[in-house]
């Protein structure tokens, strides 16, 4: 299905325009930071209505224009040939010396994972969905299976077992989940806090799906997080680090992020709730040491951060001044000067209680 | 077993000394990059004999004898109460302003993670086995199983199964081995490449078992290397990319690593082979796009890792060389120029068959 996508909307497109004798193009929208819209009916980020042209007679264009097809075609290849291939995998195989120039049809790998972007949004699949995959990093645990195709056959993936958290696959789109049986999603921000929350059974505590992407999430973290809220209707609480690369991870779960607003719709999670740590907590929780000093710039994202739509609400907003006010950082860890169950049999639960 | 370990070694052998009226002291091996020998007989780096005392009625001392009874304290707790924990909450916990002082027990992570090594050479004991544990990171697929103990239950993976790749567990050194059937293994050095190679099933065809540690491999996977060696005999086949930190991964496989030489016992497998790529293979295979200029900083390495015993053999002398003086690294994805199939195919087999 996706190979005949791709053949259609890249092949058979400039042959088509060929035939008509018209000089062939791409016409596909424009996926610049600019063209990023926060859609407050939907609360995520999508793409504007901006579009720019690929053409084939224009010097300005060519360039691009030849490596849409040129990647189309690694794509096309790697997928038909065997089924799966990495970005760096296409750039090396579309990488060639034009003949009789000294002219590469790529300058280097980021130029050709643009391309690759770029074919995503003009096709509309995502780019698992043309077998262009990534390793794992995002990792799942509590009562919920995976049914899916690997190797030539059917996998099932026990969530609840294991002597580790689950690999959340790359194909995270393609697979069926089933036996779920939860009350809502919980999301930390590090894989060492999954670890001990797995190890302390929080799933079975809380009745929840446990998940880290550990750290900044990849798109199949963040897909299967949006999945199990909008297919299965669970709440999610996410908590990170209180600081400035917690509350964009927070960000990029609930409304996507800007250089891949088209996607926002397939991953983002517009009702996710933050569950902490807050700046709040510090003085709350009376932390005194373990405490990081806020740089100038932890300081100048926390202002950006307050001017965006999606922290506008009070809460944020207060919480936000005191950051820079106080200009103090907390790692998660800290809470385990409370105990080394602290977090899972206090905090947590009663965050999550705050919310419901 | 290794909290009584840690009781006996920390606890009972501090009071065992004041009851005899002596000032506490421990004394354990150096391990700075000066105490750390090759082994010529067991190929592998060692722990030399140089020893230090940490005693309490030394003021030099005193700070890095007191941290010892603190983070000894807090994994001692830490195992009781939970099973597990990380370095990470052990800093935090650990971490405290003496009362009427102003000085902190611990100045930055840093410290207390080098207390947490010390311990592991004084003890004996891995920090896995004192239950103080890394996120996950190697990958595993082949026909093998893991059997061990989580979440309070047996626990078994089926190696061969599953939608990704198998975790390789922390407590690798705790989990039984069953149901192999190879008759090599297989270590890349990329996530991407080991998921291309798992879903051509390279693991069946070539009848290995395949391992991914991501880059540096973290010790889990080495652990497992050097189990699948040990213990079963299965010869060992490493492919890195074509530069000094490729020839490094490999070097941390095959011999251990100078700052962790007291490990090196239990995690090194000094007959792993180095199947490429090879500096050699830029010019046999006619590369002549993809490939990157090496940094004086790269020819300083490799200037390095050719005085090492275990890269003086002829043919790491002379591949070294070349790299030296052509000045050219490659990825092992590279190889997708020649087709998509062409590094499972032909590439790996042929390599392997060269040492066979």
């Amino acid at each position: 299905m996706s190979l005949e996508i791709l053949k259609e909307k890249v092949g058979y497109h400039v042959i088509k325009q060929l035939l008509e004798g018209k000089p062939p193009e791409f016409e596909l929208k424009v996926r610049s930071a600019k063209n990023a819209i926060y859609d407050e009916q939907q609360r995520i980020l999508l793409l504007g209505d901006m579009t720019q042209k690929r053409r084939f007679n224009n010097l300005g264009e060519l360039r691009a224009f030849s490596q849409m097809i040129l990647i189309a075609r690694a794509i096309y290849e790697a997928k038909k040939e065997i089924g799966y291939t990495t970005q760096r995998d296409i750039y090396y195989n579309a990488l060639e010396t034009i003949k009789g120039t000294n002219i590469d049809t790529l300058k280097d790998q980021k130029e050709s994972n643009a391309i690759i972007t770029d074919l995503e949004v003009y096709t509309g699949l995502l780019r698992e969905e043309m077998g262009v995959i990534a390793e794992e990093r995002g990792v799942v645990a509590g009562k919920l299976k995976l049914r899916g195709y690997s190797r030539g056959e059917e996998q099932i993936v026990d969530c609840e077992k294991g002597l580790t958290g689950q690999l959340i696959p790359a194909n995270i789109h393609e697979v069926e989940i089933f036996d779920l049986d939860a009350e809502l999603v919980l999301v930390v921000e590090k894989g060492g806090i999954f670890k001990s929350l797995r190890e302390l059974m929080i799933d079975r505590k809380l009745n929840c799906i446990l998940v880290s992407g550990h750290g900044q999430p990849d798109r199949a973290s963040r897909r299967l997080v949006h999945r199990l809220n909008k297919e299965f209707g669970l709440p999610v609480y996410i908590l990170t680090d209180c600081d400035p690369w917690g509350f964009r991870i927070f960000s990029v779960y609930k409304i996507g992020s800007r250089n891949l607003a088209f996607e926002s719709i397939k991953l983002a999670t517009p009702d996710a709730k933050f569950i902490g740590v807050y700046p709040s907590d510090i003085e709350k929780l009376k932390f005194d040491r373990g405490i990081i000093q806020a740089t100038p710039r932890d300081i100048r994202t926390a202002q950006m951060l307050m001017k965006l739509p999606w922290f506008s609400d009070k809460r944020w907003q207060e919480e936000l001044s005191l950051f820079i006010r106080e200009k103090k950082k907390v790692e998660i860890n800290i809470l385990s000067q409370k105990g080394f169950r602290y977090l899972a049999d206090e905090y947590i639960p009663n965050r999550i209680k705050e919310f419901q």
